[in-house]
């Protein structure tokens, strides 16, 4: 059901030919109200196409009546007409829907430099009968080299979230990360929305590093309709948000392009979170672990490699690293035998205690395999 | 001939048992005179291996007698105990050479967190028999995955220098980067040769950055015998040494661990030097790029999203960005047709006009292929 399990929404997802692949590639999610609230959060790399641009402007007022999103391009450094494109997908949605442009969002997500042919997307947009049934429709649309739509529903009885995310390569956070839509029925402001929605992706989304790429084009946004007339608590809220969030975002690790290991790398006993963020970054964006991994061989080493680039507080000879339970590396010493460690099912558990404090956070990555190598050259995607 | 090409230098390279994969594993060189002087730069990664931690202390007082090097285990992570082979280690050579072990440099290269065995080392040091004609036998028994020796000479007549390197994967920058060692005869002092070699590795071997991943063990020598009486001036010397560390950085470039594309990304009209190399190294560590060029493609879209996480002065709007001399990208928007560039060749030039100022600087890095993920996977190194 996705994000057509909150009341208030309608969506659909449909082929309009934008896809070489085939398949789904428009999607439109409806907010009927009666409320409008909306947040926002945008990748923050410098780089950013037309729809990012677009879309911040829309929800700089806290409102959103709609969001359409295409796969088959990125409408990413497309130039002046890449931008009128997204325009006036933003106004076709706006004339179908009733609503006002300005208050219509736009996400992108495919091939950065060509541009999307504007004739067949507002055919499409036409097309679209955005239904209460959408969600799954749409939740497939938005698909590139995913495997699998990812969803997600939190239903708390009288009010409830839905999301739908996609994102598979280039899957490496600043501020948001790939395209994921949140719907709510809760009657809450957009200032409460973007407090939860910031909140809540700083320690989940923002905490995905599949491959270290950072994207051009990654929104994540969520439409409140109020049609619930419920107001839960800030806390409440953004417990459900954090959760639901969390769970897309594990959706987009378990699917990431060509992997075959979750590394879950938990940095603990910091002087400070951002350290624990900064030590675990590292060794996620480390080729050779990451490829050592692959190979089912705990390398260790290079582990402790990756930790010495960072600035975190540590010292070398008091670090310990265990790997799925294996004390491997004691006080900067070889622990137990590396060969203890049985690294054959898809989960992996780093653990490094920097011995420093009493911060901690975890990242999560994948391991760096063969299929995606051959994902990321074979196709321009 | 490498490090033995300049007068007053004798080299060793044998077999002893400490590398797997068998080959040579063990070399001396030694400093004949009649000066002792030498600089050397560091990796700056903060988890150093025993042989960096006893090297600084040798290197502090700009003299040097001898350097040993081994390959089969890098002696980081490994305690007390590893730091306790590393000095027995140059005590040995000292003891066989006649100098003082405050004098003998130490560098080690292979897996991280194991223990060399002292004995293996202290029987090889001893079988080792130093010679005018071991350059060759030295070259060999420091590689580790490399597939060939890297040797280079610049012979100005009245002096000469002469290099051997090893590096193959863990090749990122930080200072330094992998074992170097250089020797020449010309007389100069410990303060000249550091200038000289901190001014030529900085744009040499600190611009290589195959892999994004930063050792714990890399170490560049400087030898000087001073046997040719003769003192080159500092622009003169630093020239010549510059040119014969491109030499040995582009041999290391071309025998990157399972590297199927040389890539120099050139930056221009960069604001400052500074820009110029961040920009280079996002692209360069950039792994959906990198697969990219691995399949031929001309995935330039994945070169703007790589500048667009810099910190960089640029307009996105106004960056031209062109792959082996077409410009597939003019004003920040599609130029070129990107099925024009041939990516067959081993050599790609990526060229990015950031239009905001004068400076430039080139990155080296490696394309990321099959090869890499399998050498890495495969074999704990």
């Amino acid at each position: 059901m996705s994000v057509t399990h909150a009341k208030g929404f309608t969506a659909a997802g449909l082929e309009i030919g934008l896809k070489s692949s085939g398949g789904k590639d428009l999607a439109i999610v409806h907010n009927l109200g009666p409320n409008q609230s909306a947040a926002a959060v945008f990748t923050s790399n410098r780089a950013k196409a037309n729809p990012i641009i677009w879309s911040q402007q829309v929800i700089a007022d806290g409102l959103a009546s709609a969001i359409v999103l295409n796969s088959g391009g990125a409408n990413c450094y497309t130039g002046a007409q890449g931008f009128r494109v997204t325009h006036s997908t933003a106004e076709a949605v706006a004339r179908k829907l009733g609503v006002s442009a300005t208050d219509v969002l736009v996400c992108s997500t495919g091939l950065i430099g060509d541009q999307l042919p504007l004739e067949t997307i507002l055919a499409g947009v036409d097309a679209a009968r955005p239904t209460v049934d959408g969600g799954a429709d749409a939740a497939l649309a938005i698909l590139t080299t995913d495997s699998r739509p990812k969803t997600s529903v939190i239903d708390r009885g009288s009010w409830s979230i839905g999301g739908m995310a996609k994102g598979a390569g280039m899957l490496a956070p600043g501020l948001a990360t790939m395209l994921v839509v949140i719907t709510t029925d809760a009657d809450l402001p957009a200032h409460a929305l973007d407090a939860a929605l910031r909140s809540a992706t700083r320690v989940t989304f923002d905490r995905l590093d599949s491959d270290g790429c950072m994207s051009t084009n990654d929104q994540v946004s969520l439409l409140a309709s109020g049609a619930s007339a419920i107001t839960p608590t800030a806390e409440e809220f953004t417990a459900s948000l954090t959760e639901l969030c969390a769970d897309l975002a594990l959706q987009l690790q378990g699917d990431a392009e060509g992997s075959s290991h979750d590394i879950t790398i938990e940095t603990v006993n910091a002087a400070t979170e951002d350290d624990a963020v900064e030590v675990g970054r590292a060794v996620a964006r480390n080729n050779l672990f990451k490829a050592a991994v692959f190979g089912n061989d705990p390398n260790w080493g290079r582990v402790l490699a990756a930790v010495g680039t960072t600035t975190a507080e540590f010292d070398p000879y008091a670090i310990d690293v265990s790997i799925n339970g294996v004390e491997v590396c004691r006080s900067g010493e070889p622990g137990e035998p590396r060969e203890l460690v049985d690294l054959t099912p898809r989960a992996v558990h780093v653990r490094i205690d920097l011995k420093a404090g009493a911060e901690h956070a975890s990242i999560w990555t994948n391991d760096l395999t063969h299929d995606y190598v051959h994902e990321n050259s074979a196709y321009s995607s």
